[in-house]
């Protein structure tokens, strides 16, 4: 073996190593959600903090460093394929990145974020903004340290959203979201004062949890979810993990009174796990097998709850099962009826509950903030009235306390920053895939009409899901759509959809 | 820190590592047994080799050897508490023991057993012996070499048994089971000539499972087994795993005509659970945190499974609950009878569906097959007559073919000689204890006639379960009894309890 094939080899075994402790974190972090005893927590924090460090220190040790290194020389990398390209890559960015920072700061920014989303735990339920704040000042100041020493081009606020969109800039986002305000605001002024609003009361009554859990097991086996890599339980906060490509779980939360909840929160985490399930087993063992970025991946839920699951098209093939599932409850509701109920747009406070219209609103203002945070033209301690500004401006509702606004959200707690962006881009990547897919497949609505879905799945994987994170997200939309990423989609989308509903 | 403090530091750090890694694994393998998606196994295999390896690297590293010379120095070691002397006798001995096998013969012995499971499973359903021969001649080959390697000081087999059970020897099982052979023979016997053989049909009816997993979580709760730090899950084969002293989790196998096997195996069960759940917290993030070996564990599964779960005492307490909970099932069915139906003793081929006294003389054929092994006075091509051999005459039974006779078990296949001992040891202990704790609470009958449990839960907490590894089982029997391991016990619980049965 040359050395450079046992460097290369050296290289690929420290993959598979933090691989298997990532695995093993991702399975004790399913666990603890679904179904751990109480008293387990205690003993699985520390087990799951111990192997978090290792993957930490293998991500940054002194033999990923010269492996990196030697890997990168010129002579070397020609003869490095596509894949271990991106392999090199990725892996260097992460090592850059974690060595920039002194480990002490990082370690007291890992215990300063853990006391403060405990803080926030009791500030949000008190809607006491001022006791979180000087933890939010903290956050922030460090994360400003943190792109000192990461260093920045043109805005340090890019250096962060870069953690969760590759490549994503401020430049770019503000033309993005400018272009796109400019016409979901109006859209939502509108839709608010239609005279047409659809009646939701039928979606309220009780649906037994069992029949919810079968008709949402159904539905995702259309979608061609692999049961049997894979499986649906229950949580409070419903999500997706891909443990590995055979094992991607989701989880949903069955609300009694809402048949919405648990109906289109399955097909959204179905989205996220189809994306984690076809990526090519080629990938297996590398550190690309996984999605590409929070926005695409985010794209794969949304287009799979909102542009299938609450479309027309997908009821008329669906409707009847859903009202012989629940037979009693839906029967004289006509499906135009269903149709125009799950597809209710309507101002409200709170991000997570909102619709497909006005989600985009929410996502605004926090960009908005945190750009201004990190331009340093608001305070921490202007938050509440700024939040509640834009509340008023964007979507025409005012917190009534700030539990229910600027603390609404657990991410800032978290030093998440940067991250809020992505929920929008996946619902614009969203719509200009779904575009290019009727380009491609004229039919689209009929086939899902028919509940023929698996073309649709098979197209999306070709174009997206094989490659995991050998294509960055920039490079993905415009291999797959032709162009880069356009707010036009999603606006003619919106409209398209919503005029009808609401009679505009 | 001085130089010594600084070496226990580094101890304990590594013993930290090594159970998160262990803890890991551990809930690997549950995942994969309740409820993981068949395809996730692939990923999951070579995760759990990862982390497997990674452990057993770090308990036989340089780093620990020299850490465990040090700690051994005598000026060092009389600074050391009890807990520290014990964790680094543990830790030595697994040092020692591995650092004794070369690596590479090891390795093969690995590949090997993982084979030879594969085999035994075909060789198992087809009855054929010839199939599997090969594999478990190079396997009791390989076990003789690892005893050369790892020292012996009368008989080869006492290395084995070691292993499991610490400090057993076969010259102490020798007598041990001589002595219950003597006794349990002639009272197997007797059983099955009795005219009076209880009547078990009304356990053989549909028993709604829904309704036994409640009823077994009530008994489970009765029992003082933590609902807060464990769960009852559902497997084929029922087990229970201490992940950590706030997890441990159990499963059961529910068959809908046998009320039996769930019941039984549940408290079984619970019995090691309750073991591990009650170990103190004083020795958490050591490796003495768990059952001090395979027989004191036994002891107690097997002394909430039949001590108190199949005792007329407990069924006074608890029948009327069980007849109600199957309602229409067991109106007509006295206690008495239902007491004499689960305490049916009759013959059998199959050690895993024995009675609590034919049990104990499946597992004394296989000693004494494993104790020929080794003394290497029986070659392995003729395992299939002696065991039809001894089955003749200790059970006057005769297996049709070696599915049912000598392939039984896995055991052999995955390498596991000098484990079979552990089962009868573990009635054995758990009639001395019972013995002891008799004489310490003579009203323990009235107790558990009233469903007081929690007295019976406390008194084996702090005799036993609080210990952990802390107490070798010699240590553990002689400060709780009072004398050495005693089989007279056994037999006279036994004989106590049969003759009223079988009217004898």
């Amino acid at each position: 073996m040359s050395a450079f094939e046992q460097r290369l080899n050296d290289f690929q075994k420290l993959i598979k190593k933090m691989i298997a402790y990532g695995e093993a974190v991702g399975l004790m972090h399913w666990d603890l959600r679904t179904g751990a005893p109480k008293k387990a927590v205690e003993g699985r924090s520390q087990v799951i903090g111990q192997l978090s460090g290792e993957l930490f220190r293998l991500s940054t040790s002194d033999e990923m460093g010269a492996i990196l290194e030697e890997l990168s020389r010129p002579d070397h990398e020609e003869r490095l394929n596509r894949t271990q390209k991106k392999m090199i890559a990725v892996a260097k960015k992460e090592y850059d990145r974690s060595k920039k920072i002194p480990p002490d700061l990082y370690q007291q920014y890992v215990v300063l974020t853990s006391q403060a989303e405990s803080v926030w735990e009791e500030a949000k339920e008190t809607s006491d903004f001022a006791k979180f704040r000087p933890y939010l000042e903290k956050i922030v100041a460090t994360n400003l340290e943190f792109i000192e020493f990461l260093g920045y081009e043109t805005n340090k606020y890019d250096t962060l959203l870069d953690m969760y969109e590759p490549g994503m800039t401020m430049a770019k986002l503000d033309q993005l979201f400018g272009a796109l305000r400019e016409r979901v605001v109006p859209l939502v002024a509108a839709i608010q004062q239609s005279p047409h609003q659809p009646d939701t009361s039928f979606l309220k009554q009780t649906f037994d949890k069992e029949k919810q859990r079968q008709f949402n097991l159904f539905i995702l086996r259309e979608m061609c979810y692999d049961l049997e890599a894979g499986r649906l339980d229950e949580t409070v906060h419903p999500f997706a993990i891909g443990l590995n490509p055979g094992d991607v779980r989701i989880t949903t939360k069955f609300v009694l009174d809402d048949l919405a909840t648990a109906l289109f929160g399955t097909i959204h985490e179905g989205g996220h796990a189809l994306y984690e399930q076809n990526i090519t087993k080629d990938l297996m063992g590398t550190n690309l097998c996984s999605g590409t970025s929070m926005g695409i991946h985010e794209s794969q839920s949304r287009f799979w709850e909102n542009m299938v699951g609450r479309s027309y098209s997908f009821w008329q093939r669906y409707y009847g099962e859903l009202q012989q599932t629940f037979s009693g409850l839906l029967d004289g509701v006509p499906l135009s009826d269903f149709y125009r109920a799950i597809n209710e747009s309507k101002p409200s406070l709170i991000r997570t509950e909102s619709d497909e219209v006005t989600y985009n609103l929410h996502i605004m203002i926090r960009y908005e903030i945190e750009k201004a945070l990190f331009e340093e033209t608001v305070s921490v301690a202007d938050l509440p009235e700024f939040w509640n500004e834009k509340y008023r401006d964007y979507l025409g509702v005012v917190p009534a306390n700030d539990g229910e606004g600027v603390l609404q959200d657990v991410h800032w707690a978290g030093g998440m920053f940067g991250y809020f962006p992505s929920y929008a881009l996946g619902n614009m990547y969203a719509a200009q895939f779904r575009h290019t897919l009727l380009g491609q497949m004229p039919d689209m609505e009929d086939k899902i009409a028919k509940g023929d879905l698996l073309p649709i799945k098979e197209w999306l994987t070709e174009q997206i899901y094989q490659y995991g994170k050998l294509l960055d997200p920039g490079e993905i939309v415009l291999q797959v759509t032709g162009e880069e990423l356009n707010p036009d989609y999603l606006v003619r989308y919106l409209e398209e959809k919503y005029k009808p509903i609401y009679k505009l």
